[in-house]
């Protein structure tokens, strides 16, 4: 099996589908093309939430704002996982989860300045070699050997006490809703009550339709994280945030 | 074979394929992702009319604005395909045209009020734990028993007689073309005649190519039912009208 | 294998996989449903880019403005490959790519007016049976016959000498890049110099890095043809053009 993700949208996604069903045996599944655009922090995010919950696999992953810079390219061995993408750090969480102990790996002499299209014609093409590779090893494949030093994403850790949270938004999903990086351990004690978000009250709900539509609330997502959302509407819009934005939420004890 | 449809964009349907390929050897085909969120009558209009297209299937539909309350977890035998989805009717009118004997079985003891993520952690599981049983039978299975109640979209019944018909818009599509519930036999007199339509003239077009690019017409879909378009553009919008609008059609009898 | 190709967005697309699975044992792939709809020389660039870089494969096209007049039904062969489509010059360019001895051949007695979906109940079934024949040969299906007479699409020649290329814009990519039918070889002596664009100057660069974020730039895609770009923007904006817009690239000679 051979997972596809990019910020390609369509139709640069199906050239790399060719070149991997020309090259490979592989069964395909797309993760997501709606990636936005360069941003490999969001991507990062979504493939460490996503690729566990797949049996082995090698995963391509083509965001790259980097393209035709003289940026690695790279293959990561994790767990029974391999993943295929550009050395900017957008591998590395994903990678991380599957398996603290991963292995990095670069690929020898990629040239860079040209107009070839990288993820049709450089990472399609390796992703497929691993895949037809005999147990997916990457030590027993030429032209590609390990590495030290690679970028990483790294997502901002909160400060947390017992009534207060200070985080930021790590990413918008699609639907507006606001990933932060607190815990929702934060919010256990808080179900069904109101807590300071940014200086303005906002309701504790389990779910959605614990609050009225159209209504502000803090909940907990499938991330495990604590999420500003709104029933039927846009979180972002609602609570004013973007990604990055800083996020202070503080209890009402009293 | 597994289907897959929901209302939930990307990236979130990427962790389902990951969830069903973990568990299960099916085949796995998107239907859609792109349902209006939350709309439980548009999905079902929709799966409806493309669903019977497909051989035998076990069919998982997660378009669930309940999700979070108490609504109960349903798989359904329909002729030789299984429907899975949440009880909020939108497995019905396909159940229904797939087989009018259908039968409905819900899935026990489901911890509704918590941060998972049903689509993910409740309904693939299910649609995989069914695929991989014995000829997907839902009597064998654990923890599944039969319902006699359970929710249902009904579409309205449009009132015909032989010079008028009153309806509604049942959905609108991508393009803007506005599904009604007035069945195309009603047109089969009046092939290049006008009609009134909502108090305004329209002409009655086999095709699009039969009126001139921008020009509104009425027409019959590949759904069989009245539809009200514009050649190469939208006709909700030059209709006046959004789903659930009433729908007068008066034939010019002279 | 069978390739998908359609303007339809969604839902309509899942009704031809659901046919195609159900009359063939075909692997389905999905090249795009997003095509501009409508728009054949757009469906024709693209498909001529991407589809060469697949196995041998049935490739079903339908983008289809003429669906309800009486433009045939057609099915070339090409290379290992058979394309299936309507007769509007869509699959030409691809097909001549493939195998400049491509053979011709349209279907017996479609009839085209009526409220069926083409798409869905005559080109999948189409391409269905052609994939389920003996070594995908047409000439041994019934009902099907070699024409010599069908539309094509034709993309315009530039006109170029050493200094100056008069061309046009050929398609506008997802992100607002402007694909010229100007060979990048014209640009090979100019990389990281200024030239002239519709009167206006503008930097030559092999890659979108070369040039700060939020920069105009002409530069050579994977389809190797000259585009005007912007780092991180659209292009076409930035350079006001659209699809079919005159192209005039002057060197600075001095």
């Amino acid at each position: 099996m051979i997972t596809l993700s990019s910020d390609f949208g369509w139709p640069y996604p199906a050239a790399i589908r060719g070149v991997l069903a020309s090259r490979s045996s592989a069964r395909l599944i797309d993760i997501t093309h709606a990636f936005p655009r360069g941003d490999v922090r969001t991507a990062a995010f979504w493939l460490r939430e996503i690729l566990p919950w797949f049996p082995p696999a090698v995963h391509l992953v083509v965001v790259d704002p980097g393209v035709g810079t003289d940026r690695d390219v790279l293959a990561i061995e994790a767990d029974d996982h391999v993943l295929v993408g550009p050395d900017n750090g957008v591998l590395v969480p994903v990678a991380s989860a599957l398996d603290p102990e991963y292995a990095v790996f670069a690929l020898d002499q990629v040239s860079a300045r040209s107009h070839t299209f990288h993820g049709r014609d450089v990472f399609a093409p390796l992703a497929a070699r691993i895949h037809e590779a005999d147990e997916w090893s990457l030590t027993a494949l030429s032209g590609i050997f390990p590495v030290e030093t690679f970028e990483t994403v790294q997502f901002p850790k909160p400060n947390i006490n017992e009534t207060e949270a200070v985080g930021e938004v790590l990413v918008i999903d699609q639907f507006g809703n606001a990933i932060t990086n607190i815990p929702g351990s934060f919010l256990s004690t808080e179900w069904d009550r109101t807590i300071s978000v940014n200086g303005a009250a906002a309701p504790v709900a389990q779910t959605y339709a614990d609050v009225d539509p159209k209504q502000r609330l803090l909940t907990v997502g499938s991330h495990e994280n604590v999420e500003m959302a709104v029933h039927g509407g846009r979180g972002d819009e609602a609570f004013g945030v973007t990604r990055g934005s800083p996020v202070h939420l503080q209890k009402h004890v009293d």
